[in-house]
């Protein structure tokens, strides 16, 4: 399907996507030293701004990365990109992709060399890379189907790094693959002591006797902006938020397993490897239930 | 330095580098999808070609990517490019870097959406990307000085995916900025049992009674080029080659410690976290000793 509206923003301002030029010296691309977000965005305003933008700026500080563009710039730039891609209007859903990336050699500073390797470029002679783009969401948040997992052989690693959206998705890349190839959705990641992190894109909350229950970020959990939201409302809604380990058995034990991410909200997990988790109308329920708590977040 | 010969390979042809372009989808950038080598060239003429060429074929293969180029078209690129930025003359030493995502939207098949997220491209709307630049080498191989090294606090993974140069290198990238605030050259890694996996862009080695002793892959260490060579051909120069786990007290027991990488060869390590390792004429010693080990290797 022809696209018109193919715009990103890149550099600064809008651009046609087939005029956007990422340089080949981008330590995005050669390093995967950046960030990125992934936004849900409602009639052209961006849902949990605060907590994206927030995240954000942290990891590109404990990254060493130059300081993103704040909560309102980054608002500012979506309103501009979701207008050009005419997915702005009431009732439109979409998602936007923000990198931020340590970028590359500034073509304003010629004949600064490259940084070879793994060392850090002066930033004087840097600039980074920040590219906005955006698409229509075909499933709205919330209303995801129920999603079917295996579990991947590739670990997650613990670690400082561990919870910030870091570009180095190579293994989550390789998971998602296992699980198609198995004719699963997704899939399941594990520590190397085989207790579960999260999902391949998404975090993992186990129900069980009224408990929200989340693994750690030390157990090499993503920092995500709705397990974030999940936690510090929940219990608004009759839910008590638990951050504990999380194993495989207590996966096959819970009452109800979902998946969380910033698209899809809420999502309930039915199958893993398998084996049958929850049931259609207690997951829809508890679903339900989330949405409202979500509701709840103040940082929206 | 203002360089005019600033000249890359880039989507099957020489271009400069200011107007390649690597598209805003690529899969390299936004989800370190992808794999590259790190080659020495001599003279026009890479070294352990067959060696570079049968580990990107096998990564390429084991992530699922399309076939890279083989030894033939990866001496032919060499070779054009080296010519195109004058660097390939006689006893000139050069590094050239080929990287391999699997690649963004076919120009020449416009209209296909992106594929989102973590879901793998439809490859007949794809095109692979292929970049190779290459750069004059400051220091020849065997005459790195020896260096200091501080050990990092970020892990490395183990599993299937740790032996392939993945583009994932985000958590080394940040390695070697501990290492730089810590004023040493480098960081050695860990596997998260606490041993040493390797360096944050080279093999370690441990010489101990005429072993020569380094990390099995399984402990998260890379499929150096170098390493293999060692592992190969250090018997006839009189040392035993080991493959077993190294801890940190091994390191620091250890007669020598040896980093190796397609750049330098072989490299003494003098100094971690403050402890001298070695001295400077038995490095000397043995560094020639392993020089003259190489140039017994079959895949030259």
């Amino acid at each position: 399907m022809n696209d018109p509206y193919d715009v990103v923003w890149l550099h600064g301002t809008l651009r046609p996507a087939a005029a956007a030029r990422i340089a080949p010296d981008d330590r995005g691309l050669l390093l995967a030293d950046g960030l990125f977000e992934t936004m849900h965005a409602h009639a052209g305003r961006i849902t949990r701004l605060s907590r994206h933008a927030t995240r954000l700026a942290g990891s590109a500080h404990a990254l060493g990365l130059a300081p993103p563009p704040s909560a309102d710039d980054i608002a500012r730039i979506a309103a501009e990109l979701l207008a050009a891609r005419n997915i702005d209007g009431a009732g439109q859903h979409a998602v936007l992709r923000l990198t931020l990336t340590r970028g590359a050699r500034d073509p304003a500073a010629p004949g600064t060399r490259p940084a070879r390797g793994l060392e850090l470029p002066r930033p004087e002679s840097f600039r980074p890379t920040l590219l906005v783009t955006a698409d229509a969401l075909a499933i709205r948040p919330f209303e995801a189907p129920r999603a079917s997992a295996i579990f991947s052989r590739h670990p997650v690693v613990r670690g400082p790094l561990a919870r910030h959206k870091t570009l180095d998705y190579t293994s989550a890349v390789q998971a998602r693959r296992e699980a198609r190839h198995a004719g699963a959705d997704l899939a399941l990641r594990r520590n190397e002591d085989g207790r579960i992190a999260g999902a391949d894109a998404a975090n993992l909350f186990v129900v069980k006797h009224g408990r929200l229950w989340t693994p750690p970020l030390a157990e090499g959990a993503k920092a995500g902006t709705v397990r974030a939201a999940l936690l510090s409302t929940a219990d608004a809604l009759g839910f008590t938020p638990v951050v504990a380990p999380v194993t495989v058995p207590d996966l096959y034990a819970a009452d109800l397993a979902l998946l969380t991410n910033a698209l899809y909200g809420v999502r309930p997990l039915a199958r893993v490897g398998g084996r049958s988790i929850g049931d259609d109308a207690a997951d829809a329920n508890v679903v339900a239930r989330l949405r409202d708590a979500l509701d709840l977040d103040p940082c929206r």
